[in-house]
């Protein structure tokens, strides 16, 4: 399955790129397959492995800030690898035709 | 922390409240305070306990449903109690005197 | 159509309920049916409308912030009126059974 | 300011990438810089540019759905152009000396 998500602290001020840097270093650490977007991280793996580190880095975001917003979103499809790369060209390649 | 979520079978067709309620029926279960609303339902706990019940409805859903979106958001503040209440009270109070 | 949305100014620390409160008295002085909620203010009316009433209000918060986080969930339903109670009521009758 | 966001109908099974492309080829055709991610589709724009350009993804997608679920997140950041790259650039660059 493939996980959209953001972590957003309240009481940083207008910037947070340090903050979502940390997140996003555990997200690297933990070597699941990812991609960074302007308004989210996309991760893809089992549903336990991808909860765990979402909630790892809420986890530690808490630890930096008195009050924390996470937003996440899961699709979740029978019988699909690699959805982070086909979900994309699937929608790229009936783009061409129009 | 509170946690607003939806899950959403994509096979299914436009009728979905059968689905919603096998999940709101293990929120139930939970015994974790919660809140049905028109959107989503909201769930009031610790981190772990609601992205466990959050994960086991999504799972769930998987068991009838080869395509799921699930959608989570949530407000994780410092030392608040009640905040599936004291949320809308406190905005409530503000609006009276405007 | 019925729209659940969150209207966040990140530069206000962690209690953003006076914020919030300005945003909702647009919706209420809107005259759309609504209902607040722990997570979100959700509000029924024509997709314009609505879309009219969330940009009045992010564009009211913006004056306030330097940065403002919006969130948007519609959901439309071909023949559906007064969603913003069906949708509980269909979800509530059936856990009376389960 | 940059939008997310993702319109999914309900009545039209698992595979529903042909729909989402005549969703992003109305966004390709609006002119806006936009970018294709695994789970939403990101536009940069005035908000009424946006919030236009997403009212009619929506309508169109009803047109050949029953019942279609739209979200959208705006991050809205006084000063900044360009942030459909700047905010990646931006946390790339710290993650670099993480």
């Amino acid at each position: 399955m493939i996980a959209s998500f953001s972590i957003v602290p309240l009481d940083k001020g207008e910037s947070v790129s340090e903050y979502v840097a940390i997140c996003v270093s555990l997200v690297r650490d933990s070597g699941l397959p990812y991609q960074l977007t302007p308004m989210a991280t996309v991760v893809e793996g089992e549903l336990d492995e991808v909860m765990g580190l979402i909630a790892r880095c809420h986890r530690t975001m808490r630890r930096h800030s008195r009050r924390v917003l996470t937003r996440v979103e899961i699709d979740d499809r029978e019988g699909r690898d690699d959805a982070l790369h086909q979900k994309v060209e699937s929608v790229r390649a009936r783009l061409q035709d129009m």
